[in-house]
């Protein structure tokens, strides 16, 4: 029973082609799943999370087969993993390793933390500029021109 | 820089304490998740979906370390996944397999269907009945006896 049990632990592991994205913020494992809608994709998909990280303390890593995301879809990992590292595996190998880039715009996927700002009494997509302040991220409301900090981040 | 990607992916994939969830409908592992409220843990908790199962065609797997459910807690979920296997890790050995049981009472988890039911009106915890008919599961409510099927099933 125990051969069998390691073989399948085995068969999980790894991913012949595909995304791997390490360094997640151990919290924000599940945001970040939501915001790729991999909750919604029939590739095979494994996750950790609270796992050991010499750098980042808890960190989740999300491993996606047969998946390359486009530039302006992963970037927006960035508000909840802005130290996510992007490998790209092809053939069991690493062909590629980057960090993930702060957007300059973020639509859409934030709340405008003013109550009384447009987007939040009409029908209108959120829409923000991203201020980058050393490790803190703000979001300024392309509307209202409030700011909504990283504890104010609410995801729509 | 393979043999330290290889040494990552054998680290994430065993625990060593803990319970293994096994064929999880590859379509309701976050569901799971959810009702197990894993994404709070703060043990280190592995997740795979979209696996081949020779069984159930796609398949997923959770794997927490350090936690042992109580029964109550684990049953809940036959509801979204009434094959699942749990497997029981002590040492890394298997201790203990078993299938869920399903529960003959669900509270709280799930919306009555109907609209006029004192549940969706009044602040009062939904309360079912299981009707176990071969593989299909309905809830008949402690209130207005109206059936709910699995295809209206909505979790609260």
């Amino acid at each position: 029973m125990e051969n069998t049990e390691q073989r399948k632990e085995l068969k999980v592991s790894a991913i012949q082609n595909g995304t791997v994205i390490d360094h997640i913020p151990a919290s924000n494992v599940f945001q970040v799943i939501k915001m790729l809608n991999l909750h919604k994709s029939d590739e095979q998909i494994l996750f950790g999370t609270n796992l050991d990280s010499k750098k980042f303390g808890k960190k989740g890593i999300i491993k996606v087969s047969n998946t390359f995301f486009a530039s302006d879809e992963i970037n927006k990992i960035a508000l909840v993993a802005p130290n996510a590292t992007l490998i790209l595996i092809k053939d069991f190998k690493v062909v590629e390793k980057k960090r993930v880039d702060t957007p300059d715009a973020i639509v859409k996927i934030v709340k405008c933390f003013n109550p009384n700002c447009i987007t939040n009494n009409e029908d209108i997509p959120t829409r923000f500029d991203v201020i980058k302040n050393e490790d803190e991220l703000k979001l300024r409301c392309h509307y209202c021109e409030k700011t909504t900090s990283k504890e104010n981040m609410v995801f729509l």
